[in-house]
């Protein structure tokens, strides 16, 4: 699934989409607030009261302001329903979007993605701004906050960037920033705020891990020995972080199998920061939860983790962070001296790459994975001519699929399931109640992954049943072009994702073409779908061997279509004819593309090549899994649609010894004919 | 000319070339300071006097230490004699190293390049370091200054980056960095430190303008007016800014036509600081000096910035910055609400678009200094073979061919004319006393520029008189593909350089080869040869139409051989099939490459095809000029070395309508001949 972070990101959409017309069924009852009195929506929320009540609040606490962010205390992409103080405050419930308060009014920043949506959910009391950072929202509160005016937040919900962005916004300005650290939100939303996850945590069996927790922290205290300004403790503030370091899962975010907690790991202790209830006993023995050597874990209260931290840092230590997942509310009171920053900590760099064990996992996972994909477009081939599939239920029929291949823990994000124009949409998922039916005579997307105890999932196929038009075929193959030529580049070891994106970009820039989001994201074993910091973009790390990635380029034509071939890619080392340090991806998704889609004559030898090798490839990793398995009609479907492509091309390739031959042939050719 | 700047520069570069080492003929005399007594080379020289000076003006201010950087105070990549502080000090007088000096040790800084020649100008008062960054020093710094000490540097001479990096790396180690006002250098330099150039300062003639001062100066204001932030006034630095703004130059620093100077350009004045015995009547009415209005300027003295600066910003207002050219000892006096900071100014940001009569002005000289490139090479392919040349003597020929060329004003930098293995030196210069005989044998390097009225240059080529090795001629077909593949690449407006710089890269790395530098930088019109911010490196803008920059990637054979290919290029709208704002790249350099270095066989026939076209613009440009100067000579050698190179490959690329015919007359000589 592709990554849409960013404002980098944001602006190139908006910039090759314009602004795309958002498009459902019976989606268009939107808000009029300039009628009297105003139209409201059956599905428009009623948020005069608890704005009321929230400005009771903001008085109590002498604010002028007040910023609602759209994310956790620990910076996920995914929220838990408890987090949701942004949606229950405003009504609006899409996944990106920030709120302000003031004392007469109410504002809503979003994407170009959810302004209808946004139309149909708020009420008059808010106003929708359709623009997206913190540069726009700090412009409205100069324009509505009257000097000397505090605006306040909570600390918790503000990453050190966006807090010093902030702060740099505001500066000079006589107006102050005041951290709250009470959210006044869950002050207002009182009891009927939905509680704190807390099914029991789990460690996972050895089968599914790559190295025990005891020897994962030992990495970690080794790099803080060995560290130039010798850190005495390394703070975890993201969910992974924690997961992956004790090998353990939970079920409080939606899609992702993590648990609140925090880490203090230092050189002498190790705490872990969660709700103590929901530790069994065998989990407290898992972690040697009841000793005080170098390796065991103690249990404390997930709320103290601030006034820990403060007490930590009174003594003659550093704490180690990442920057990126550490919100200001910690941040902010350990003293700078005390700080040693980076913009990942080194738990979140250790568990990009894969060791041996972790790669065959996440390799194993991806063969079950492919034959759950080809089963679903084995079964729509068959069902979608008879009219009887649309977006939802397709969605639904690939997640069971999914759900029958052993070890499966669910879908690792809400499956996008999109045809015809509704594909041009970023993040477009169906509902039950709103959905297209998918059509003979309309391309379909597909963009879905699982959860596997072994490893996560994330793949993306563009598919058509009828006849495509040339330009679709020609979009088709200039995106297949860009992802075969990302995926056999060689390039050297460390070299960042962001300076080689570029070559997924080429094909489609030469016509014109382009697509508004990034190229691609790691991803975690049995963890996070977008698991940073591997990616393409500027604040990724640089790429080296045992890294996993996606690679997806896409094209999108507003209010038509949709194309994203999307597949998940091992940074393995390359040998050259001169030797070096140089990798290169080996490619795990293994689900052919779409012959009636691709037109040979665009491509260059090599990239058939290229693409004909990876069809042996697919053949013969999962080829002998559908036999395994009995399924003689997809076997016969991969047979079929990994047969090698021709080069029907302009291009013609000849082993050098036939190129003399060539010319002559040519030669006597025109002659002849001439 | 490659830009080496940036520690991600050296660490590729010592990451690909190893140590390289450096070979001089008669160049091995160094210092051994290991022996009683010390042997030390003539060329060394004496510091224990200057160094015991400096220890006494330290204990004045009360110093543990004191930082003497490489730069001057407008951080200029190339200084006056003026300004060479760190070379008086020392000893050691390459273009790059830092020094500290503590009560007993003195130590210097510098990269690979520099090593040899560190040896051979120090005396055994210094300690060598082979490192570069500002953290080597300060470990350093921290083991040789006692907790509770004092470290000197003069704020003149730090970027406001260098500040802050130092300050974060001594941050809560009780050591602490000091300003000092007064250089202790130039203290202890005396009445024998050169005097600060004094030459006139001339206006340019309107016909190499491309807009006047008083244009120039309304579009600053104008983007002033229209920020967010309100600034009141533009404070300039770097010395290309206000050469550009006033169309203004002089001769103070080697290479580069500008003038000591700072501008305090505010909504209702035009302060230009400056040496005023420099300016003539005519100037002083030229800038209308003597009125009052809005488009006066104002001289005042170039030593009144700080006091001046310091004085504004009492009131209420908000200075415009660009952080990469401004020193800390201006930024520390502006208060920090009262800052606007971007990393380039609104004046670095404008110069870097050329308007129409510029991208002529730079386009014409391009043309002549074609012309001086091909006299050279002519004059070359007579001479070697006579064995009468050497580096030194070529680098004489070709500067004066340059200066036999209209508007002629000197090289743009110190020639790059490199034998053999001086070529894989980054940035070596052969000098009267040290140089290589050429050689038909051998690889030579020609990388060389000339500043112009209308423009600056900068081109490179490589060539070789005898029979170049199978890995030269791949060496140098790799390298030029990248330069073609960069060069004829299509890519959205305003796309970073570092996104696309590797389509330069990819032939090199396909076998495992790479080049350890930038691949290009901006060029001036009679202005900087590394003209910023333009480029392709992360601290680049974005590219758009308008802009012009060098394309030189390379290949370095550690002892052997050197290859570079570098041609400036303008960024022009692309025309593509689907629309768009896109552009590709003009190049406006006009001289043909080595035909006896290009293994065709291994290029793609769209590679040959851009490069045949490239050799007709070449034809068309160069030819007439030639004839009509009647240089029968260049012009046959022109005509000969720009004939269209032939197919000589696999590939066969032939019109779609041809593709039948082809496939027919195959089968049939196929048929014929098994």
């Amino acid at each position: 699934m592709m990554v849409l972070t960013g404002l980098w990101a944001f602006l190139l959409w908006a910039c090759v989409l314009g602004h795309p017309k958002q498009t459902t069924s019976g989606g268009e009852d939107m808000r009029n607030c300039s009628v009297t009195p105003p139209y409201l929506p059956v599905t428009a929320v009623n948020t005069t009261a608890r704005l009321k009540d929230l400005r009771q609040q903001m008085e109590v606490h002498s604010l002028d302001a007040y910023i609602i962010p759209d994310t956790d205390a620990h910076m996920s992409e995914y929220i838990a329903k408890h987090d949701e103080r942004r949606w229950w405050m405003s009504g609006f419930s899409g996944s990106a979007g920030n709120a302000v308060v003031t004392k007469v009014k109410a504002a809503l920043w979003t994407d170009s993605r959810y302004w209808i949506q946004a139309e149909r959910q708020m009420d008059c009391n808010w106003e929708l701004h359709k623009q997206v950072g913190t540069s726009p929202i700090a412009t409205w509160i100069l324009a509505e906050v009257p000097a000397g005016g505090q605006i306040g937040f909570d600390p918790f919900l503000f990453s050190i960037d966006t807090w010093k962005s902030f702060e740099r916004l505001l500066q000079g300005t006589n107006r102050n920033l005041v951290p709250i650290t009470d959210n006044l939100v869950d002050e207002v939303w009182g009891t009927e705020r939905p509680s704190l996850p807390s099914q029991p945590i789990y460690y996972l069996q050895e089968e599914f891990i790559g190295s025990t927790w005891q020897d994962k922290v030992k990495g970690i205290r080794n790099q803080m020995q060995k560290h130039a300004k010798a850190p005495t403790a390394v703070l975890l503030s993201a969910l992974d972080e924690t997961a992956w370091l004790f090998n353990l899962r939970s079920n409080d975010i939606p899609y992702n199998p993590f648990f609140y907690s925090y880490t203090l790991l230092t050189n002498s202790s190790i705490r872990l920061f969660v709700n103590a209830s929901r530790l069994s006993n065998n989990v407290r023995q898992y972690l040697s939860s009841d000793c005080t050597s170098l390796m065991c874990v103690q249990i404390e209260d997930y709320g103290q983790i601030r006034d820990r931290v403060q007490e930590y840092v009174r003594g003659d230590v550093r704490v180690w962070l990442g920057t990126e997942y550490t919100t200001y509310g910690l941040y902010g009171v350990i003293p700078k001296e005390k700080l040693v920053e980076d913009s990942y900590s080194p738990v979140m760099v250790a568990k990009s790459v894969k060791n041996e064990k972790e790669q065959e996992m996440l390799r194993a996972a991806h063969v079950r994975d492919a034959v759950a994909v080809i089963r679903y477009l084995v079964w729509l081939e068959k069902n979608v001519p008879q009219g009887t599939v649309n977006e939802f239920s397709g969605a639904e029929k690939v997640d069971n699929f999914r759900r029958e291949e052993e070890f499966s823990a669910g879908p690792s994000f809400e499956t996008i399931s999109a045809s015809g124009l509704n594909a041009a949409l970023a993040h477009y998922s169906p509902t039950k109640e709103i959905h297209r039916n998918l059509s003979r005579d309309e391309m379909y997307l597909l963009d879905s992954g699982g959860q596997y105890w072994d490893g996560t999932t994330d793949i993306t196929r563009t598919v058509h049943w009828g006849i495509p038009s040339s330009f679709q075929k020609e979009a088709y193959t200039r995106v297949l072009m860009g992802n075969i030529d990302l995926s056999r580049l060689v390039f050297p070891s460390s070299t960042s994702g962001r300076v080689v994106e570029a070559f997924a970009r080429r094909a489609l820039w030469e016509t014109g073409l382009n697509y508004g989001h990034g190229t691609g994201h790691g991803v975690g074993n049995f963890l996070s779908v977008h698991e940073w910091p591997v990616g393409f973009q500027s604040n990724n790390i640089a790429m080296t061997k045992g890294m996993f990635t996606s690679i997806e380029p896409g094209y999108y034509q507003d209010g038509e279509f949709g194309i994203r071939l999307e597949d998940v890619a091992l940074v393995v080392e390359a040998q050259t004819k001169y030797g070096g340090s140089y990798v290169t991806f080996e490619v795990v998704s293994l689900v052919p593309y779409s012959r009636n889609l691709i037109d040979t004559t665009l491509m260059l030898p090599e990239q058939l090549e290229y693409l004909n090798q990876y069809y042996q490839t697919i053949q013969k990793k999962i080829g002998p899994e559908l036999q395994r398995r009995k399924m003689e009609e997809e076997y016969e479907w991969l047979l079929k649609n990994t047969e090698p492509l021709a080069y029907n091309s302009t291009w013609v390739h000849l082993p050098a010894s036939l190129t003399i031959l060539v010319a002559a042939a040519l030669a006597s050719a025109l002659g002849q004919s001439l």
